[in-house]
């Protein structure tokens, strides 16, 4: 067939037609959402457009064209460097590596830590194809060399990717004489013994301080 | 105190500065979103700032400045009259009342009615203060005077407060001529009894109907 349908066309009339649909389908799209909550959400929008929707695209604009990425640590914010690395409350000799810039956010919020990050930005996936050249390795690397860094903090995800990442960067980091710790693993705080997996039970018993 | 105290002023300078904690908060406070989903969303949007951050920007502007409100029924889209008021398919003399938008849209995902319908934009309420002169109940009745109107179906929620404004809507158009009826109670397509309450399962036995 070499032109459309007639179904086809009259489909297309209508996407082309329709901004709610278009902007449904959008934000059904996003982490979290779905089709009936982006519906929900475009509603609750449509009704508070002075109020709700246009402070809304206002703010996403000047996200989209003030957040930048600091080309020292990869965290997200107004400033390059961000206000982590431009902060001089902080510990220089620390870096703490995560995957990911809401991890930092997590750790942040946490308030349990005071050095400097480096966010890698993923991790090594052989199956979605992820190589070491693919993350922010190099300017690790890179960072502690320049710098007075004394401990390399890994703060990676206790998954199957996240712990072969934590080995490759402590094998890659180790000859540079820095000391290289990981997050402990163990009870979560208020967790049960009864609702935990085997593998945590396992390393908590391993891992286990003299009491009191 | 006159002047805002040091902490207050550093507090302001903080939210001044970052566009990103403005924008989460926003987005947190759209519904089914929370702080958490908030963050997600934001991060997502950062990372693919050409590829569906800047096209979602795009889409809004485009929703917030064409989409109307059809000033016959209130149903949202791209044209005054709608889509549905405009159809000439659909059956002219049936006008389905329901209470929002969304319910509207719920009706026409299933695809089973061809009337018009008219949007009361709320139900009344004398804890939020929702009176009769609050809902579209002047232009559901306009448009039974001025049109040849054979029936009105009310589609309002099976809640206390939807069934209160069913009955105001009916006790208010009984007199104009038309026949007014009210969606079903009983069984959900595929429920269980087992799992249904006292109030649908006495619904359900008192409509009961002839079998085969």
């Amino acid at each position: 067939m070499e032109q459309p349908t007639a179904s086809f066309r009259v489909r297309e009339q209508k996407l082309a037609m329709s901004p709610l649909d278009h902007l449904m389908k959008q934000l059904a799209k996003l982490p979290g959402l779905g089709p009936r909550s982006a519906r929900r959400v475009v509603l609750h929008l449509l009704k508070r457009r002075e109020a709700v929707f246009l402070p809304l695209i206002d703010s996403m604009t000047r996200a989209l064209r003030d957040v930048k990425e600091c080309s020292a640590c990869g965290n997200l914010g107004g400033t390059d460097p961000c206000e982590i690395c431009s902060d001089p409350g902080r510990d220089r000799s620390l870096i703490c590596v995560v995957e990911d810039v809401a991890d930092l956010w997590a750790l942040e919020r946490s308030n349990a830590y005071r050095g400097l990050y480096h966010v890698l930005g993923g991790t090594l996936s052989a199956l979605e194809g992820i190589r070491p050249a693919d993350l922010h390795i190099e300017g690790l690397v890179n960072r502690i060399k320049s710098n007075q860094i004394n401990e390399v903090i890994l703060a990676l995800n206790a998954t199957v990717e996240g712990q072969a990442t934590a080995h490759y960067v402590a094998e890659h980091v180790a000859s540079m004489g820095v000391s290289v710790s990981k997050l402990a693993h163990g009870l979560p705080v208020g967790g049960e013994l009864d609702y935990l997996d085997d593998g945590t039970l396992t390393a908590a018993l391993k891992a286990r301080r003299k009491a009191g």
